[in-house]
């Protein structure tokens, strides 16, 4: 399934599964069925595999026989992002060649890492498809992109092996992790990367089962249609499986939260001489098999 | 009013207030009256002002008609964790005497900082008063403590000015800022201290009222009885106003939320040799009108 929020005009934000170009309202599907379905993705997500498995049943029903409410073309939509995370882990310096670039423009170290270099970015952070990224001038003339496959939790990982991580795995999307590289605090990533509207995400998750094998999907990211990173998930240094072994070796995951999974090289602050986003830009993130994540950049002083 | 989360037996959390040696089930004592009140302080905090103030009124009432089940003794009830916060934003090197011994035990500069050092701690570390701090000797061998005040936020904020930041702030608490000093990564703090269980909070929020000045409270941390920190909250770096005007510039603060306002010295990495905690170890962390948070550090290997 490939999972959406969505709202209809102003209204309240709804679950819906997009197949091809429309929009399929998931409670108001289980309804006509007189069945139930939650009314919202965390809910979904938590709610584990049987009523996962009924929403697809219920997808694979005659379509002729839906009432109207039940399909919207998605031009009629206007999407949100797919669920308020818990929280967002963050990998840095997770693509060899963005490591080298970072050394480079950034106060990183030239080794690859030995271990997963994690951070977090907070719940205030996300927003959806098309939704701005806030560019304030006052604190930031470092606006960075970076093009990131997000993994969303699916249930309760604590202490699982790398053998296991799949299991815990409810889908993929992707995360734009938005970087003020002028606003890192004495090494901290926090600020920068952690400001309201600095973590785009969406513009669907797309349920694991769909998603064959996450490790080679091609990333690409273009600003104001112009190509700036390009690469595959099988450049991670530490795959999906790692990461999640190595982060619920301390920390606990719960469903809905997300995994950012780390940017290939090709970010503003690595070009000769750097780039970065100014308000009008178009930024544009898109992932194999998952879709395109577009966000303006705004004036948000 | 100093606000308590607290369990009766293995029963569910039930929100308290605190008075002398007793606790007052809030919503029982508001059923005896006829009125209602949130069921957890979290939608307490939520609820604003005037349900607050429903709240003080009901505990000035005559406690003399109060039925039975209204009031327990505090040595007969399990405290927990105030609250589970949407984030905790820490504080770093908020002293300046903790600058100094970061910067010869740790990796940190030796220039004060000129803004605040913000990093996060995922809301899957808080534990509460009396729950055990998780000693993993397969993941570090040098688990530290931080004794802090916790400021909650009782409303939205973004953009607060320093002048205004006061009324944003639903009460105080402590945090016990652990820290895995091996477990920082690529200089990240994020996995060194945001693990399970590295966040006690409690035992109470007291609430901004009855905290006529934040900036003048004595804090005191023992291990085993014996004094490892001592200060004041006059000697923070950024005062609580700063911290709130800065976050809030990029960073959009709930209620419930927990600013941790960084740690003076007196950390285990900064002891000549230095000193970690052990399975066994007994914390006590103590601001001055808040109370003592004390936790254990069991093996959990």
């Amino acid at each position: 399934m490939r999972l959406v929020t969505y709202c209809l005009d102003e209204g309240p934000a709804r679950l819906g599964a997009q197949i091809d170009e429309s929009v399929i309202d998931l409670p108001a599907l289980a309804a006509f069925h007189n069945e139930e379905l939650p009314q919202d993705l965390l809910s979904l997500v938590r709610a584990g595999d049987v009523v996962h498995e009924t929403a697809r049943r219920l997808l694979a029903t005659d379509p002729v026989a839906w009432p109207a409410d039940v399909c919207r073309p998605l031009d009629e939509v206007s999407l949100r992002a797919p669920l308020r995370p818990g929280k967002v882990i963050g990998v840095g310096l997770n693509y060899v060649e963005h490591v080298e670039e970072s050394s480079r423009s950034l106060d990183t170290a030239k080794e690859l890492p030995s271990r997963p270099v994690l951070f977090s970015k907070p719940s205030t952070a996300v927003t959806g498809p098309g939704q701005p990224i806030l560019h304030n001038a006052d604190l930031t003339d470092q606006l960075d992109w970076e093009c990131e496959l997000a993994v969303v939790i699916g249930r309760t990982a604590f202490r699982v092996s790398e053998d296991d991580a799949f299991d815990y795995i409810f889908g993929y999307s992707i995360v734009n992790d938005i970087s003020a590289r002028d606003q890192r605090r004495s090494g901290q990533w926090f600020f920068s990367k952690g400001q309201d509207s600095y973590a785009p995400f969406g513009p669907a998750v797309v349920t694991a089962d769909e998603v064959p094998d996450p490790q080679s999907l091609d990333l690409e990211l273009r600003v104001n249609g112009v190509t700036k990173q390009k690469s595959n998930t099988r450049h991670m240094l530490f795959p999906i499986a790692r990461l999640i072994a190595d982060i619920t070796s301390g920390v606990t995951l719960e469903p809905g939260d997300v995994i950012a999974t780390g940017s290939p090289s090709g970010v503003g602050a690595g070009m000769v001489p750097p780039q970065f986003l100014v308000p009008g830009d178009i930024v544009e993130a898109t992932v194999e098999g998952i879709g395109t994540l577009t966000n303006p950049v705004i004036d948000a002083r």
